[in-house]
């Protein structure tokens, strides 16, 4: 689809950001399993039914634009979920391994703040109130989970990590 | 490579984020010819003079580490970069793809936002305080030209790409 106006824009965005989420559902669990330290793997199952809220908020918007909830492929998603892979595969030491999933989870929600906040942004333009009040409340609600990603960082899994690192 | 220790993490991290920006100073040039607002075209053109100065920093960084700077392919970069570029393809309206540009930099911008906040703290935790600076000093420049963007979008573009809108 080719977007002509301000509200094809905003659907083709809110496609992106569908396709995105429903891969976030399908990462997470495997994130939440992978992750060692308690806070992050709660806090990774958390944000799995977040996440679900968070497309039925999606489904509710399409409603409200008067069409069929619908995903378009979000490649850039499809990168970040795809290097959290890699991690995963990759690192053995399990403390390490929480410092590059926090990392590789930011970048899911740094993606995802960028994408709402254009989205968000779009619809209030457009004057609709209801669909920009639904797309900024799950733009806090990823902030929230970046913020905390960070304090789980700063406070439990760095100081793991870095006891790895042999003296110099 | 398997990182082993925190300081093979931030390796991989900033091979990951070199890869990134060596992308963007492919992308910007397109980006800018793409846009038809002033101040955008300005905004990607002075981006991509501070993206090479960013890359050098980067090479300045794999100096400190004593290490040949090396990319990784970042395919959340390639993600998002291939979305920017199917706008550019499939957009005909100016305004439209103004707007539309800036959703897909500030998509680049907050990828870039989570991994040098990553390696930035991780530099830190391992008491390399000039790697820290340096990873710190472009962490500042993207967030400020997120911030910028958002500028633009409010103040002039997204106006503009909204008066395409027909009557309800």
């Amino acid at each position: 689809m080719t977007a002509k106006t301000m509200h094809d824009l905003l659907l083709e965005e809110l496609r992106d950001i569908y396709h995105a989420e429903k891969q976030i559902t399908k990462a997470l669990p495997k994130m939440a399993k992978s992750a060692s330290t308690d806070e992050l793997k709660q806090a990774f199952e958390q944000h799995l039914e977040e996440t679900k809220t968070q497309i039925e908020r999606l489904e509710q918007v399409f409603s409200e634009l008067e069409t069929r909830p619908r995903g378009k492929t979000c490649e850039g998603m499809q990168g970040i979920v795809e290097e959290a892979k890699e991690l995963m595969d990759e690192i053995e030491d399990a403390d390490l391994l929480d410092a590059g999933l926090i990392a590789a989870a930011q970048k899911v929600e740094h993606y995802e703040i960028a994408a709402y906040g254009s989205a968000r942004t779009w619809a209030r333009l457009l004057g609709m109130a209801k669909v920009a009040d639904l797309l900024e409340k799950t733009l806090e609600e990823e902030k929230a989970t970046d913020a905390k990603l960070n304090t789980i960082a700063t406070e439990v899994v760095n100081e793991k990590a870095r006891a790895h690192e042999p003296a110099a």
